[in-house]
């Protein structure tokens, strides 16, 4: 069958659409119509070439929701009809990640995925005769897609497609690291360091589980109003503190926070996220995805004297298991999607979706197909 | 009263035996006939001037196992004739962290403890009039010592002091690590870098927790042997290793360890001992302490990718509560303690006790009264 898709040719390039052809689900396999997308930072680092493994050319995006159109044999899980979001890290249940019930980190095809590829080590897309790479094990900038059934969540019927998508990548990476990772209890305190996308979804996760203090740290001023629509009680512009930033918010929560979270990407920030939490048992998350080659520090004595540090893709949660919980809890009021989509967009205008998130005037562009 | 120590007039000398004068305990502290004392690493880290905060004069000594003499007013959790084991973490049960449940970082005495002066700002120890330095508020190379009534473990009297003195540092911090820190599960597979006496009570910690494979790394091949005896399944020597040491770990536990502990100091060990984890859930505990101004660093996909960097003081152990415990387990046959004290000391021979230690050729030495 032939797809709509906007495909990244070769790095640091506007991605193109373009007609491609997609081979149907062998076994094991899904068709999936997308029928919408977000734009993640994950897609711009890739597309940036800021990944050293990234691969082109390919069909980026990672974080869709849409429709089953067809099943490959053996496919029993989901049928044509079905309502999924695409799953990243999938969940096969099978290898001994899934089995120790300790990670989300599926490996059951880690290895292929990694090289752009179906687990049978070949790609179903192509353009003129030659492959085009997926992404992700995703590839949601193509209207059509082909996932592994263990690599798609089956979710409600009544969900719009706009909105929980959003659910696929960044809402869940944000509130799963609050629900799954760290387990925040009622009452404590955390802090959270960049409010993005991923930011503010740490932010309201915080909320749903009756965190107390809930701490924002940007050095963008306009996030004040955000962090607060979702939860946050207290603000910090690091531009406005006088003196070190980690002593200002340890003063601030009374010894340091029960559980920090880094939503930059910044070692740097990273380093301060520890050495804010509370001396003891205080632990810090690791969500943001650091440029390729720089590493971590801290003196030894932060983690002598009881600090934690953690980190958490994809919110830790199993892809299949908690994906549809979070959408329940989106279409039951716990969690808000709808004010985090600043932009919808057509796959045609999908560069400019790029365009809005280097300029930070958006917190969540959706392509709609 | 006098008092026979062994004083600590400045860094880089070797301890000097003298008799001290020795103010009674005012209100809330306990007068304790030290009957046996260990010497640690930290004892000498301190002597060597290598802790930037180390005072002078001082009577060094943290490790040790004696009865309590005399009480001053209000002390009501112990009387004259208990035999205890001095606590360099008190435990007051009415701090934020006492009573956080989630530490054993008691900061009741933080402040003057670390000034080298009892809870009211004072020293008892004094020399020809001058006043002279507690050490981490124990000072057990002193026959006589002062001490808090929150710094003191009441334990069985029929517990022999030559033994259980080493409790008061190296055992609990070895096994508490495993039991209190890591909560080692039954098959878990560990992995202890560094087998010096900590190293050796973190092998028999997993070995009483049930620990499946229990791997031990030194460079001194005679530490093979040891560890065995402990409770160590499979040794391995760096420098026996072709190739990169993180990688032959992972491949000898089958993708890493469930918990790695570091017991060397050294930070390049420490990041070794991190990356030797197994992805997705396993957990690597620091227990060295590493040289002033030393940093762990590490690539944050090692933490975001599910590896868990912690530390433990004192082996995680409420003094008061838990060293009682891991002295009945030494009477009761769970742990043991006799072979590893190598020498047998009296105080004037103090001295030869930190040779044997920096020639490597001691595990523990123990100075008896």
């Amino acid at each position: 069958m032939r797809t709509r898709a906007a495909v990244a040719f070769a790095a640091k390039q506007p991605l193109e659409i373009v007609e491609l052809d997609l081979e149907g689900p062998r076994a094991g396999e899904v068709l999936v119509e997308i029928m919408a997308t977000g734009i993640c930072h994950t897609d711009a680092y890739t597309l940036d070439g800021l990944d050293s493994e990234g691969l082109f050319p390919s069909v980026l995006g990672h974080e869709g929701a849409g429709i089953v159109r067809e099943v490959g044999p053996g496919v029993t899980s989901v049928a044509p009809g079905d309502h999924v979001i695409p799953l990243y890290t999938p969940e096969c249940r099978q290898c001994k990640s899934c089995l120790s019930g300790k990670t989300n980190l599926c490996t059951a095809i880690r290895a292929t995925q990694g090289k752009g590829l179906m687990p049978d080590g070949t790609t179903r897309f192509s353009y003129k005769g030659q492959p085009i790479f997926h992404y992700m094990g995703c590839s949601t900038f193509s209207n059509f897609t082909v996932l592994p059934e263990i690599a798609v969540a089956k979710i409600r019927e009544d969900a719009p497609f706009q909105t929980s998508c959003y659910v696929g990548c960044g809402v869940t990476t944000g509130v799963g690291a609050v629900v799954n990772t760290a387990k925040v209890a009622v009452g404590d305190t955390i802090i959270v360091f960049g409010l993005g996308g991923i930011g503010l979804n740490v932010l309201q996760g915080a909320r749903l589980a009756g965190a107390g203090m809930i701490v924002g740290v940007d050095i963008n001023p306009d996030r004040e109003e955000w962090g607060r629509r979702f939860g946050m009680t207290h603000f910090v512009n690091p531009r406005d503190v006088s003196g070190d930033l980690v002593q200002h918010l340890v003063a601030l929560t009374d010894g340091g926070a029960d559980y920090t979270f880094d939503c930059t990407g910044n070692t740097d920030v990273m380093r301060q996220a520890l050495e804010a939490c509370h001396r003891g048992w205080g632990t810090s998350i690791i969500i943001g995805v650091a440029e390729a080659g720089k590493e971590i520090s801290t003196r030894p004595f932060q983690l002598v004297t009881g600090r934690n540090w953690r980190g958490t893709a994809f919110g830790g949660a199993k892809g299949r298991t908690d994906v549809p919980k979070i959408v329940d809890w989106y279409m039951n009021g716990k969690i808000e999607i709808d004010p985090m989509i600043t932009h919808v967009l057509s796959l045609e205008d999908i560069n400019k979706g790029f365009d809005l998130m280097h300029a930070g005037e958006s917190i969540r562009s959706v392509v709609v197909y």
